[in-house]
């Protein structure tokens, strides 16, 4: 018995472990990618042949795992884009983290070709999505969910139905987000402090992870500073563009968000001191350089 | 066999409880507090009797609970102070949030007595000291620990014993505090930012304590929120006077810490405007006058 078929568009970092999580779970699997490379490696991974042309009929739902709200409208409705391409009633599920009002229009835009669209954006990062163990935080119609709820499941460990007001999803998101960007960068504060004080990052985590001081950010990216390793998990360039979404749309609810703001600056710091590319656990080097201490590793 | 002899000096919140913990755990414990009306309290429920010039030669250890440094100061050297009643070997166990210079004299001061120091700030809120489930942080000679430590695990599940240095537990202190006051704050900041997109409390917390940006501050004070009950387990007071005392070694050791500094304006528009005495939890109605949202509770 088929669990269904979709097709992924974007094979990136995280979209090439949910598409391996996809086919693990049983689901023909088609992927795309501008990237003709990583198209070819999921191919010989598993993943079903033909063009979008050939194939959507027989999809049941899109999953677009891109970067931003920008990539996602050119997916869907750019020069090639594949809305106008895909069969009455097909799931686009957007993965991408993108402010609620751009999810509404989205949507407004499929259910116009006669398209179900989820809001689910997802959390959880490379690691989670190789495994499909991501959480997603969805929302849409109950038609949505039916039809999508093989892929979801097979991607993720928690789908969170948040309702079928389309932006639920994406406002769940932002929240998570602004958590994660202000605890990883705090973690890397309390850190390099500590350290002016003679708290070496090993004490550090072996102490305040079974105090109040900790938080699931400290317990994740912690580790990478105290083993200076920055192999990117999860990117510093995240930061800028996650907590410049949430900022835009505190802005546009008139809501002042004084701690997001001054964790985005040191985000700001990092990614333009060069550290962009690294780990976001590198942002506590904008700490050491400012404060003159040595990070393990660090030369 | 008997576990000691301790006093303690200090019986409000925090202290009453651990007292109370002395006694379960067989101590013989002397309470002590400018509050008359505390003393004989503590006396009904089992503790002993006498001033501290009768007792002062039968103490192992003095466990000093009081509101800061300046208190600490004043219980110790003041007018009526009792380092030099005590007798020389007896432990002063410092339980109060100093910076690690003040908890560095204070234990010279003891030597040139005779006494041992235990730099031993205490975490974790009124509820824990009660059930003697705190968490201490504490540093200073294998000669203090030996003396003090059946009051120690009397008080808590946790000892983290930092070595011989005194100012390494007031340090790490420092770090936990740091982070605590942060994640507070954020959650309130995260919590009334979802309010503004829809994202109702009751839902933030069922889905946020789940994904990665939980922290164990959220989940401890946002229900508090949630639910509008301001009762005071940790006053909003303890942030201004804990994230003052984190910004002044920062500033001493030109360590710029630009997301606390975010979060001590928070804490003091909470206590300016006359929430000081509430949960800290209350650091939400800041956000929500600011925002024009209505708080669970609210009229």
């Amino acid at each position: 018995m088929t669990q269904g078929t979709v097709a992924i568009f974007g094979l990136g970092a995280m979209g090439s472990g949910m598409a391996g999580a996809l086919l693990r779970a049983g689901l023909v699997t088609h992927g795309f990618d501008v990237n003709a490379d990583a198209v070819a490696r999921f191919r010989a991974a598993g993943g079903a042949d033909g063009t979008l042309e050939e194939v959507a009929d027989t999809l049941d739902a899109v999953v677009v795992v891109v970067v931003n709200a920008a990539q996602t409208e050119d997916v869907l409705f750019g020069a090639n884009g594949i809305a106008g391409k895909l069969a009455k009633g097909t799931v686009v599920v957007a993965c991408a983290t993108v402010p609620p009002e751009f999810a509404r229009d989205m949507a407004a835009r499929c259910a116009a070709l006669g398209l179900e669209y989820l809001d689910a954006p997802v959390s959880g990062g490379t690691i989670r999505a190789a495994e499909g163990t991501l959480s997603i935080l969805a929302s849409g119609s109950a038609a949505a969910f039916d039809r999508a709820r093989p892929a979801l499941e097979a991607m993720a460990e928690r789908v969170f139905e948040l309702g079928d007001t389309v932006g639920a999803g994406s406002s769940m998101k932002a929240v998570n987000q602004m958590l994660v960007g202000i605890h990883i960068a705090a973690m890397a504060e309390a850190m390099t402090f500590g350290m002016t004080q003679g708290v070496e990052p090993d004490q550090f985590l072996e102490v305040i992870s079974q105090c109040a001081g900790t938080s699931w950010a400290l317990e994740s990216r912690g580790p990478h500073v105290r083993d200076g390793d920055y192999t990117p998990l999860s990117a510093v360039d995240i930061w800028p563009k996650d907590l410049g979404i949430v900022m835009d749309i505190a802005k546009s609810a008139k809501f002042g968000a004084p701690i997001t703001a001054a964790a985005l600056q040191q985000w700001l710091a990092a990614s333009g001191s060069g550290l962009g590319r690294e780990d976001d656990a590198a942002v506590a080097k904008v700490y050491a350089r400012n404060a003159g201490i040595t990070l393990p590793g660090d030369a």
